[in-house]
Protein backbone atom coordinates (compact mmCIF):
# COMPACT_ATOMS: atom_id res chain seq x y z
CA UNK A 1 0.00 0.00 0.00
CA UNK A 2 2.56 2.34 -0.78
CA UNK A 3 1.69 5.75 -2.40
CA UNK A 4 3.31 6.79 -5.53
CA UNK A 5 5.18 10.03 -5.24
CA UNK A 6 4.02 12.37 -7.20
CA UNK A 7 0.66 11.49 -5.87
CA UNK A 8 -0.74 13.15 -2.29
CA UNK A 9 -3.44 12.49 -0.57
CA UNK A 10 -4.67 14.72 2.27
CA UNK A 11 -7.52 13.55 4.20
CA UNK A 12 -9.36 16.18 6.80
CA UNK A 13 -12.32 15.14 8.69
CA UNK A 14 -14.50 18.07 9.47
CA UNK A 15 -16.67 18.56 12.55
CA UNK A 16 -18.86 21.40 11.12
CA UNK A 17 -16.59 24.15 10.21
CA UNK A 18 -13.88 22.33 12.38
CA UNK A 19 -11.22 20.17 11.28
CA UNK A 20 -11.18 17.32 13.70
CA UNK A 21 -8.20 15.22 12.58
CA UNK A 22 -6.24 15.47 9.42
CA UNK A 23 -2.40 15.04 8.79
CA UNK A 24 -0.73 17.30 11.33
CA UNK A 25 -2.91 16.81 14.49
CA UNK A 26 -2.61 12.26 13.45
CA UNK A 27 1.12 13.53 13.58
CA UNK A 28 0.97 15.58 16.70
CA UNK A 29 -1.64 12.54 18.48
CA UNK A 30 1.87 10.09 17.91
CA UNK A 31 4.32 12.85 19.24
CA UNK A 32 1.66 13.26 22.40
CA UNK A 33 1.86 9.35 22.80
CA UNK A 34 5.62 9.34 22.67
CA UNK A 35 6.59 12.39 25.02
CA UNK A 36 3.77 12.04 27.13
CA UNK A 37 3.42 15.57 27.27
CA UNK A 38 2.39 18.50 24.94
CA UNK A 39 4.88 20.52 25.40
CA UNK A 40 6.98 17.96 24.31
CA UNK A 41 5.08 17.13 21.18
CA UNK A 42 5.55 20.75 20.36
CA UNK A 43 9.64 20.50 20.74
CA UNK A 44 9.67 17.46 18.63
CA UNK A 45 7.00 18.48 16.10
CA UNK A 46 8.74 22.14 16.11
CA UNK A 47 5.80 24.04 17.02
CA UNK A 48 4.84 26.52 19.29
CA UNK A 49 3.21 25.12 22.70
CA UNK A 50 0.12 27.13 22.48
CA UNK A 51 -0.25 26.05 19.14
CA UNK A 52 -0.13 22.37 19.81
CA UNK A 53 -2.17 23.27 22.52
CA UNK A 54 -4.77 24.88 20.53
CA UNK A 55 -5.02 21.92 18.00
CA UNK A 56 -5.48 19.30 21.25
CA UNK A 57 -8.26 21.49 22.39
CA UNK A 58 -10.39 21.31 18.87
CA UNK A 59 -9.48 17.80 18.90
CA UNK A 60 -11.45 17.49 22.09
CA UNK A 61 -14.47 19.59 21.59
CA UNK A 62 -14.89 17.71 17.81
CA UNK A 63 -15.11 13.79 18.92
CA UNK A 64 -17.24 12.02 21.40
CA UNK A 65 -14.72 12.24 24.05
CA UNK A 66 -11.46 13.60 24.36
CA UNK A 67 -8.44 12.55 22.25
CA UNK A 68 -5.84 13.73 24.91
CA UNK A 69 -5.78 13.55 28.53
CA UNK A 70 -3.44 15.92 30.79
CA UNK A 71 -3.01 15.52 34.34
CA UNK A 72 -1.49 17.88 36.55
CA UNK A 73 2.45 17.69 36.91
CA UNK A 74 5.54 17.25 39.08
CA UNK A 75 7.94 19.41 39.40
CA UNK A 76 8.60 18.90 35.80
CA UNK A 77 5.31 20.30 34.35
CA UNK A 78 2.04 18.71 33.44
CA UNK A 79 2.10 15.46 31.30
CA UNK A 80 -0.78 14.39 28.38
CA UNK A 81 -1.66 10.77 26.87
CA UNK A 82 -3.45 9.75 24.08
CA UNK A 83 -7.22 8.42 25.05
CA UNK A 84 -8.71 4.89 24.56
CA UNK A 85 -10.70 6.48 21.68
CA UNK A 86 -7.73 8.82 20.45
CA UNK A 87 -6.11 5.84 19.57
CA UNK A 88 -9.08 4.48 18.01
CA UNK A 89 -9.56 7.54 15.91
CA UNK A 90 -5.99 7.46 14.76
CA UNK A 91 -6.05 3.89 14.08
CA UNK A 92 -8.76 4.54 12.14
CA UNK A 93 -7.69 7.43 10.02
CA UNK A 94 -4.18 5.98 9.60
CA UNK A 95 -6.28 3.03 7.72
CA UNK A 96 -8.17 5.02 5.77
CA UNK A 97 -5.07 6.91 4.74
CA UNK A 98 -3.47 3.82 3.74
CA UNK A 99 -6.45 2.47 1.87
CA UNK A 100 -6.46 5.72 0.19
CA UNK A 101 -2.52 5.92 -0.43
CA UNK A 102 -3.42 2.02 -2.05
CA UNK A 103 -5.81 3.84 -4.32
CA UNK A 104 -2.67 4.90 -6.29
CA UNK A 105 -2.00 2.24 -8.54
CA UNK A 106 -5.50 2.27 -10.01
CA UNK A 107 -5.30 2.86 -13.91
CA UNK A 108 -6.29 6.49 -13.36
CA UNK A 109 -3.55 7.27 -11.39
CA UNK A 110 -1.24 5.27 -13.65
CA UNK A 111 -2.47 7.18 -16.43
CA UNK A 112 -1.56 10.36 -14.61
CA UNK A 113 2.23 9.44 -13.90
CA UNK A 114 2.84 8.40 -17.14
CA UNK A 115 1.85 12.09 -18.53
CA UNK A 116 3.65 14.03 -15.97
CA UNK A 117 6.95 14.95 -16.43
CA UNK A 118 10.10 14.66 -14.07
CA UNK A 119 10.49 17.98 -13.40
CA UNK A 120 8.40 21.32 -14.83
CA UNK A 121 9.71 22.90 -18.06
CA UNK A 122 11.52 25.84 -17.76
CA UNK A 123 9.62 29.18 -18.16
CA UNK A 124 9.79 30.76 -21.75
CA UNK A 125 11.52 34.23 -21.81
CA UNK A 126 8.80 36.21 -23.09
CA UNK B 1 -19.97 7.74 -5.16
CA UNK B 2 -20.46 10.32 -3.19
CA UNK B 3 -18.45 11.93 -0.18
CA UNK B 4 -19.22 11.41 3.25
CA UNK B 5 -19.99 15.00 4.59
CA UNK B 6 -17.23 15.28 7.40
CA UNK B 7 -14.74 13.70 5.16
CA UNK B 8 -12.33 15.95 2.64
CA UNK B 9 -10.24 14.42 0.84
CA UNK B 10 -7.36 16.47 -1.43
CA UNK B 11 -5.86 14.72 -4.39
CA UNK B 12 -2.75 16.51 -5.71
CA UNK B 13 -0.20 15.67 -8.26
CA UNK B 14 3.46 17.06 -8.12
CA UNK B 15 5.81 17.69 -10.81
CA UNK B 16 8.79 17.80 -8.54
CA UNK B 17 8.23 20.38 -6.11
CA UNK B 18 5.12 21.71 -8.80
CA UNK B 19 1.82 21.01 -7.99
CA UNK B 20 0.87 19.84 -11.50
CA UNK B 21 -2.94 19.61 -10.79
CA UNK B 22 -5.58 20.11 -7.69
CA UNK B 23 -8.86 20.90 -6.96
CA UNK B 24 -8.86 24.40 -8.10
CA UNK B 25 -6.59 23.87 -10.88
CA UNK B 26 -9.24 21.01 -11.99
CA UNK B 27 -11.59 23.45 -11.63
CA UNK B 28 -9.77 26.31 -13.32
CA UNK B 29 -9.60 23.95 -16.51
CA UNK B 30 -13.85 23.39 -16.11
CA UNK B 31 -14.21 27.06 -16.13
CA UNK B 32 -11.70 28.02 -19.25
CA UNK B 33 -13.31 24.91 -21.31
CA UNK B 34 -16.63 26.72 -20.25
CA UNK B 35 -15.66 30.22 -20.80
CA UNK B 36 -13.29 29.90 -23.98
CA UNK B 37 -10.63 32.45 -22.50
CA UNK B 38 -8.44 32.38 -19.38
CA UNK B 39 -9.20 36.05 -18.37
CA UNK B 40 -13.39 34.89 -18.38
CA UNK B 41 -12.56 31.68 -16.46
CA UNK B 42 -10.75 34.00 -13.74
CA UNK B 43 -13.85 36.10 -13.71
CA UNK B 44 -16.26 33.51 -12.81
CA UNK B 45 -13.91 31.75 -10.33
CA UNK B 46 -13.34 34.79 -8.61
CA UNK B 47 -9.64 35.02 -9.17
CA UNK B 48 -7.36 37.97 -10.75
CA UNK B 49 -6.18 37.76 -14.39
CA UNK B 50 -3.04 36.63 -13.40
CA UNK B 51 -3.44 34.37 -10.81
CA UNK B 52 -5.34 31.85 -13.27
CA UNK B 53 -2.83 33.06 -15.80
CA UNK B 54 0.13 31.47 -13.47
CA UNK B 55 -1.58 28.22 -12.68
CA UNK B 56 -1.84 27.98 -16.23
CA UNK B 57 1.74 28.57 -16.53
CA UNK B 58 2.45 25.93 -14.12
CA UNK B 59 0.43 22.97 -15.90
CA UNK B 60 1.23 23.86 -18.92
CA UNK B 61 4.59 23.03 -17.64
CA UNK B 62 4.37 19.85 -15.67
CA UNK B 63 2.62 17.55 -18.13
CA UNK B 64 4.27 15.73 -21.48
CA UNK B 65 2.52 19.20 -23.88
CA UNK B 66 0.23 21.72 -22.58
CA UNK B 67 -2.87 21.20 -21.10
CA UNK B 68 -4.50 24.73 -22.04
CA UNK B 69 -3.79 26.33 -25.59
CA UNK B 70 -4.30 30.23 -26.23
CA UNK B 71 -4.55 31.86 -29.23
CA UNK B 72 -4.25 35.76 -30.46
CA UNK B 73 -7.93 36.66 -29.90
CA UNK B 74 -10.09 39.69 -31.47
CA UNK B 75 -11.11 42.84 -30.76
CA UNK B 76 -12.30 41.07 -27.28
CA UNK B 77 -9.10 39.67 -26.19
CA UNK B 78 -7.25 36.35 -26.88
CA UNK B 79 -8.97 32.59 -26.56
CA UNK B 80 -8.02 30.15 -24.49
CA UNK B 81 -9.40 26.14 -24.47
CA UNK B 82 -8.55 23.05 -23.01
CA UNK B 83 -6.02 21.01 -25.33
CA UNK B 84 -6.58 17.17 -26.02
CA UNK B 85 -3.93 16.11 -23.32
CA UNK B 86 -5.77 18.67 -20.75
CA UNK B 87 -9.31 16.96 -21.23
CA UNK B 88 -7.49 13.42 -20.59
CA UNK B 89 -5.83 14.86 -17.39
CA UNK B 90 -8.50 16.26 -16.27
CA UNK B 91 -10.77 13.07 -16.79
CA UNK B 92 -8.44 10.70 -15.14
CA UNK B 93 -8.21 13.11 -11.83
CA UNK B 94 -11.66 13.78 -11.58
CA UNK B 95 -12.10 9.36 -12.01
CA UNK B 96 -9.11 9.33 -9.75
CA UNK B 97 -11.18 11.66 -7.13
CA UNK B 98 -14.22 9.94 -7.77
CA UNK B 99 -12.67 6.71 -6.72
CA UNK B 100 -10.90 7.88 -3.35
CA UNK B 101 -14.31 9.26 -2.30
CA UNK B 102 -16.20 5.89 -2.76
CA UNK B 103 -13.57 4.77 -0.88
CA UNK B 104 -15.66 6.78 2.55
CA UNK B 105 -18.26 4.09 2.30
CA UNK B 106 -15.49 1.91 4.23
CA UNK B 107 -15.57 0.16 7.71
CA UNK B 108 -12.76 2.68 9.05
CA UNK B 109 -14.68 5.75 7.43
CA UNK B 110 -17.89 4.92 9.16
CA UNK B 111 -16.21 4.50 12.38
CA UNK B 112 -14.69 7.80 12.08
CA UNK B 113 -17.86 9.51 11.48
CA UNK B 114 -19.94 7.33 14.08
CA UNK B 115 -17.67 8.82 16.64
CA UNK B 116 -17.79 12.76 15.23
CA UNK B 117 -19.85 14.88 17.00
CA UNK B 118 -22.69 17.36 14.90
CA UNK B 119 -20.88 20.51 16.01
CA UNK B 120 -17.65 21.33 18.34
CA UNK B 121 -18.37 21.43 21.87
CA UNK B 122 -18.37 24.99 22.92
CA UNK B 123 -14.80 25.60 24.59
CA UNK B 124 -14.83 25.86 28.46
CA UNK B 125 -14.15 29.15 30.43
CA UNK B 126 -10.94 28.45 31.93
Amino acid sequence: MTQRPGIKIKLQLYCADAIAMGPGKADLLDAIAREGSISGAARVMGMSYRRAWLLVDVMNRCWSGPLVETFPGSARGGGAKVSALGEAVLQHYRALQARLAGDTSCDDARALDALLRDAPLERQPE
